[in-house]
């Protein structure tokens, strides 16, 4: 028997109560029955949101929202500003594309966060910029991107939409779409949210639906007007994922009873411990600016291939991390700390981590990463 | 306390196996704990489609797999021909017209079924025409299309694809996707396949993978050279919807116990059944020829709204069927045998059935209905 951990910056484990809720027989999206459900699931989304826009719930993965994002409030050729510093900037950037933006992208080293100054002096150089698209967490990364001094820039420009994939971010961070002003904020059901994937949600603010109206782009499944003429009648425009959304009430419902600001100071936490286990035990921090709250990008040590160590972690000790992506792959591997974790999630973490870093020849004492964490998640 | 009966055309019921193989803790998508997870699913669906084609797995409802098999091998500009005999028909030409194809439409009377010939002389007449697009079962009148006799017309037109929307048609019917020669075939998970909402699925054709080269439709979310390319490597292109592919194995199994013969006997003992009863009660099939296996459209009695018969099942003896769509809507309801329905499930229907007409001044014979389909449950 081995035990399997899964501390992957998702899909992430999904608790009990969720994986039970969701077991219960199935009922009809159009029935009577499932109007409170997804009357409750929207409530929910808005108040995690921190936002009174509505939130759209779609059948599909996160990358289905941030597709929503571009075809329902562009059209070909009008130019968009993409923030990349990652494998998911880089999506924002293919996906305007495929659907025919112009795309300018400010780059991002990889492991360091924009400056929102970068942004601002591009959108004063070019004022038919018609969005700017950001990572809130570039999960490869491991980097917090500051939405809150990006708001305060783009919010100046009174045709500019402000677009967040905060898919890695929500839940772990502090994100306020209506304070900060975000036009289109995107999340998905398997990260902090705790559930299976299948679902992206989008709140969209009335600057964004406004812009909508001029977009002729060819859209059926992602028509975000259709989805919000639904929503207002407590409906999805297609069949409703009935299990993901009774399982996001059961998992809204234990965010709820923590609290939104112990539930963004638990992520920050156990951030913490995982980046002074890190540190402790002599590893580099790959994000060297603004590390985020959901999963920590770790640099394997000279002459040991991060691929080896994520392998080593899951096959030898059943803990399920990630790996590096492309330009950081061999050089990095991850421990999310994201959604259903607590303590023990990143001592199990960081104890199996030395374990497989003392078997590659790596000189260190064991417990010494343990020893860090726990001061930290003693407090 | 009002025991719940779900005999809609979807979501139907997911069997307690599937419900619970569900409810097992999240596994990675890309570990290679998913990979033998995937590869049956993919084996499986194959079986199921009587095809040695690649069947997409999608992360959507089946209106994606629509999408997808319009923005996928298409340009605008170019002719399809769309079999309209109901809502889901509407459905293809408002998807086909929403990308820019030149729509010409085979209208079939609602509650009738498309004769092969009406759509070989069409081709005939216009040999630029692209694809002609169809369901197998026509969901909201309840009549099954005659695929095998369509597939005859169609092969003989090399520059023409048949794209068959066997959404609520899969398990219900025999549906031959190679010896047929269907190029596209969508399913979906909450119909026939006993899964919650969630998950298309496309079959895709070597005709049809040629004809995609051509298509420079903007896509992103559906790609399926993409999906076809991490299908052959045992993953999905974007998160898989981890738990629905689980159940969806777990299903797959439960069919092939069963054996396919076995299964499309089963649905068409319960058709009949229920089809005996509903005459033998003095009502009408809405459908006129070909009535489908996998739901049975009623004609309301005259002087009696069909909506309120569904409304009164549902909530009077907790039977959620379905009321009618559209120009049918109050003059039908509909009674599904989808899925996870066998003998008792129709004997329910029935006499919930018998039961509201009684109440609604219906003048008939308790248990008439019932023993009807008894005769024939017999057998």
């Amino acid at each position: 028997m081995l035990k399997r951990y899964l501390l992957a910056p998702g899909p992430t484990p999904v608790p009990p109560e969720v994986l039970l809720s969701m077991a219960m027989p199935m009922i009809h999206h159009r029935a009577p029955d499932f109007v409170p459900i997804l009357d409750s699931a929207k409530k929910g989304l808005q108040w995690l949101f921190q936002t009174k826009n509505d939130v759209l719930i779609l059948c599909s993965t996160g990358t289905g929202g941030m597709v929503g994002a571009v075809n329902n409030f562009f059209n070909p050729g009008e130019k968009a500003l993409v923030v990349n510093g990652g494998k998911f900037g880089e999506r924002w950037t293919k996906i305007c594309r495929a659907y025919g933006l112009a795309v300018e992208e400010v780059p991002v080293e990889w492991g360091y966060s924009i400056k929102a100054g970068a942004v601002e002096s591009a959108l004063k150089k070019d004022p038919a910029i018609k969005a700017v698209f950001v990572q809130a967490t570039e999960t490869s990364t491991g980097v917090y991107h500051d939405i809150e001094g990006l708001g305060k820039v783009i919010r100046n420009y009174k045709d500019t939409l402000f677009i967040v994939d905060a898919i890695s971010a929500l839940v772990a961070q502090d994100l306020r779409t209506d304070e900060w002003g975000i036009d289109l904020m995107i999340g998905g059901s398997q990260k902090g949210l705790m559930l299976p994937p299948g679902l992206a949600f989008v709140s969209v603010s009335e600057k964004a639906w406004k812009k909508s109206e001029s977009s002729k782009m060819p859209k059926f499944y992602f028509n975000f007007k259709k989805e919000r003429e639904t929503l207002a009648k407590n409906q999805t425009n297609f069949t409703s994922a009935v299990t993901l959304i009774i399982g996001l009430n059961e998992a809204i419902k234990m965010l709820q009873s923590e609290g939104l600001e112990n539930v963004f100071k638990r992520h920050a936490r156990l951030a913490n411990a995982t980046r002074a286990a890190v540190k402790a035990m002599g590893l580099g921090i790959y994000s060297k600016e603004s590390p985020s709250n959901s999963v920590t990008a770790i640099e394997a040590p000279a002459g040991i291939d991060g691929q080896l160590i994520y392998k080593n972690l899951r096959e030898k000790y059943g803990v399920t991390g990630a790996g590096g992506q492309d330009k950081a792959k061999g050089k990095i591997f991850r421990l999310a700390h994201l959604g259903y974790a607590d303590t023990f999630d990143v001592i199990t973490g960081i104890a199996a981590l030395e374990m497989v870093l003392k078997e590659l020849g790596y000189n260190m004492k064991l417990g010494t990463g343990v020893a860090a964490a726990q001061e930290i998640l003693m407090q």
